[in-house]
């Protein structure tokens, strides 16, 4: 079933909260790749700095670009040397395309791969629209009953995966979770998966510990209120801000993972003071490395992690101008899922 | 409350299959220990091999010694130096008196200090007795609303996170274990703890395999008949039978650790020339090193492993003769008790 | 500068013993890669068994096939994509075709990648030729003024480079390396760069003892008479023969790394007793992972190898078959090179 | 050889800038320990925050205490249970005692024990003085023919490859090393012994930057003027300075070593940017953990490290204030050494 010739919907940002949808080329498949029919992709904070903002962080959008890099489908056509077997697994996507062959990729980091594009940060076209190309390894298949609108939450799944795997988390660690947007919701889950025996999640936002309630936590605390409790093995930072690091509440050589972007401010002297005094690692996580599909695809199959609750909004891909900005303005939505479905 | 002066009750191997249960000395208590009244104790491989031989590898009954080292009970009595807040608490003992100090200890592997002593591996006493001395550190507390008996299986669970760590197991991996004894079973709760996808547990041996089904692995294989699966990233080797070896079953770069003391016969020539060639590391593991005991007190904490069912067999103190008996030849148990209570 | 239409020369094996010097076509340049005009080759123990036997270990030669693996020379023409400062430069060439892509490469071990090829390996032609093409990555740039006799004893040192890495030598350890073959004793001079304080080689062979002396041991023991001492931290396993394995040499918690090709005996039960007891690990070397040539040419660059004594003869390309009867029959040979540049 | 009952010589710290030598009681000899007969201290940076400042971060000096922790003499009395061949051997002495028993020592962090004391920490007396006694397991032997002074040099050379250590550096490695004192300059020899390939060594002091041309880096660079070139592996920060660090340097998955003592001053938020985006590991260093002093050593015995040249002053333990003033005020000095042999 190829697609040449034939145009296809995508939602394209041309400039701040300059949102079309409208006709474009599929991409081209090419060997070793599949094309997926996109049905669903979870909107993420860098999708909303890019539409609010025309940039996120360093990346700045220069040329129209399709947004979007949390999503999943079903795998509709193959290229040259795919296994036949793949056509129409339902599949999450691992939006990345990395070089493969510098040091970095060689050494088993491909996530760090300076020459890497990630979907949907310009001038890479994102998942937004009817379909998308990947390599074959990096479609990740779920089981196929998953709601597609789940399945393309294993993409942010995986981020957290990986932090717990970058954390080194084992069977028994007591972990402190910060920030309870859903990356930090998500890390409670990928904690347990690897075995946390206490996790505490924090925020300081009233909604966000309003939904907190539910992401498994042994303990939910408002630390604009409460007191930090201390003796964690690893913090897991995922709110940005750097006055959440709280190398304090750690065990000697504790291990503080930096999960969420950090905002553009000075951490306190502190941080260096007992990084230094007690051999607190302080490890940057970047996306998903090896693995970390694998990890949180293993999740969703054994039932260890409800994605259902996550997903608080659906807008089909023709408004993907409203759920973009829906989720920039209503701060109860935990994750909103662009349909693209009814265009396949 | 002292013991000082009152004797107290132990089961004595004075020689092979003789085992007297009779007075003695209570261990003197000692600054930074606790005195622990012993509930129960569970009886394992090594006891049945001095029960049986006189001996358990190199390691050979001279002189009469108090057999037993998986047990549990409430702590009676602090040394000084320990906080008193421990009175009263039930836990598991970790049956181990490492020197501290070597190079071995002060690296992180006291459970490999030269010089270290295990309780019930002669001369050294065990544990199947009215009390025992244990540095307050290696009194691990669990609930105290664990069966004792239950709370005794600790130790051979802490061996299982042990090995699930030496192995490197994460979130997503896939786990091959060998050997549907009681570590092999609770290996497969410790691999799931530490976050395995799929794990195929295997025996030859009927009976074994029968109660294996209940041990919680996604696949119980009879390897006499079945044909072994492959793709596994870790193999957890319980059984102590070189044929059980399986490196050609795990991915490249994959990992076997040696959890069962191996039977003195040589492995295949295939192990070296596998290992070799797709780097698999070969891994020993020995009783528990740090955090082992901490990651099987936290599997108990949460309901991770159901212990009860091990239980199989439950005999007062004074028949511990007719309880290694029955361990010995009805290999229907999994797991026989012996419960010092009514000495308490 | 293109060699289309213009035939090279090659050794290419036939059959056992029949090796023969032929026209052949020069491999076709691609994007990434670059052409390097052979400057020497050096003759490997692989090399060796498939002129003898038609085979090595498992692999067996099918279609004559161009043999060699260690070499270097001069990049002459570079594909589309590759830096063309690159032109001129003497390159030890790191003789692989992983796949780049699969799960074992993408996780940083493309040493072990399923689908890889390695140079000389049939059917895979080797680099006893006039030319050969690797990617761009692949060609380890030495200084210019090395010989390229010795240029081409990057690969084996690379090899030893790997193994001091996967035995995890660090500053002070102490390492015992088993067999005094040309790996065994590049393997002193990578653990030496790698920190080892105290290095024992050993070998039962009086030719390979003679030679071992400068090889930058602190001492060196014939084991068919010494007795070898204990207390080392790792043992650099490169005789391939299962006796040499010496888990109780070790100290606990040891790494034993297998790095010759294990001859096709079992090793002695104690090996799994051992490692098990004492949680030796055993860890296999294939070839070289990420960072190996980089620490190879590292060590040529500062002068911390002597490649030169390495070299005990030199055969033109033409002489191949002359120079493996003589690698195969005259053991005085630490490393007989092939030397194509006559052909350039 | 008992000292009991006559008094020693001690440089002790009654206030900022009084330091009286004085009569002091010997430290009493206990099982397991050696007496040291101190020969000579080195001046450390902390010795000197003390005597300036009366105190040292958070650590104040609140009783008279006896400075110093750099220091090397022979054993002259053994405790209860030690080597008698002990005796007499010229030792550097590693300045802690941990509790070897909780969580932290257990693992392997024995230089995290929150319960550890260090020599010439307040209240801990320190090494300037007649005798000192240790855990035998802490002496380390040097070789006889040591300048005791330049022995007294293996703890900051222990700092150093405990550093190097921590940072993961390999054979191969790229290294840069912020800060060109004493420190800065033993962990270019570290790295080196470790098997870096390549170092830079930076500072902005010119007299710091004088000396360094002779610690053995590839390249000593002032950053006042000089533009830091990029692509390193590893940073040992030894500066103390936030502006010295440099993950931009880095490359993606770098590992940047904090071994300075971080002043008070809040790093740019650059640092928590690329540590998250490029996935640098920041790592603290504190002191020196398992391995560290047997390496240091090995690097004496090897002579990997050229002491003599960092000795650049000496005095005898009665002016020892005249050599704390000196060490304050002329930063021409890299190392003033303390001797308290005449008092032996």
């Amino acid at each position: 079933m190829s697609r040449g010739g034939t145009l296809e919907r995508a939602a394209v940002l041309h400039a701040p909260e300059d949102v079309r949808v409208q006709e474009v080329e599929p991409e081209p498949l090419r060997p070793g790749a599949v094309r997926i029919a996109v049905a669903a992709t979870g909107l993420c904070g860098s999708d909303l700095h890019y539409y609010a903002d025309g940039r996120n962080g360093p990346n700045v959008l220069r040329t129209p670009t399709v947004l979007g890099h949390e999503s999943a489908g079903s795998i509709t056509e193959i290229g040259d040397g795919v296994d036949p077997d793949l056509l129409g697994r339902l599949v999450a996507a691992e939006p990345a395309r990395p070089c493969r062959r510098c040091e970095t990729c060689a050494s088993g980091r491909y996530n760090l791969c300076p020459a890497g594009r990630c979907f949907g940060s310009p001038p890479t076209h994102g998942t937004i629209r009817s379909s998308v190309v990947v390599d074959a390894e990096l479609a990740h298949a779920v089981p196929q009953n998953v709601d597609p609108a789940e399945a393309a939450l294993v993409e942010p799944l995986a981020v957290a995966c990986w932090a717990a795997r970058r954390a080194g988390i084992v069977s028994g660690s007591s972990v402190l979770v910060t920030g309870a947007g859903p990356i930090g919701q998500l890390a409670v889950a990928a904690a347990r998966a690897a075995g946390a025996a206490r996790i505490v999640l924090t925020d300081v936002d009233p909604r966000r510990l309003a939904s907190a309630a539910g992401a498994g936590a042994d303990e939910v605390l408002d630390t604009s209120a409460d007191q930090l409790p201390t003796g964690f093995d690893h913090q897991l930072e995922c709110s940005g801000a750097p006055e959440a690091l709280a190398p304090a509440a750690l065990v000697p050589g504790g291990v503080l993972a930096l999960v969420g972007v950090p905002a553009g401010r000075a951490p306190s002297p502190e941080l260096l003071a007992a990084a230094q005094r007690w051999e607190i690692d302080v490890r940057g996580c970047f996306r998903y490395g090896p693995g970390a599909f694998r990890a949180a695809v293993g999740m969703v199959r054994a039932g260890r992690v409800d994605l259902a609750r996550m997903v608080t909004g659906r807008f089909p891909l023709e408004q993907t101008g409203l759920a973009l900005h829906t989720a920039l303005t209503d701060r109860d939505h935990l994750k909103i899922a662009v349909l693209s479905e009814e265009d396949a």
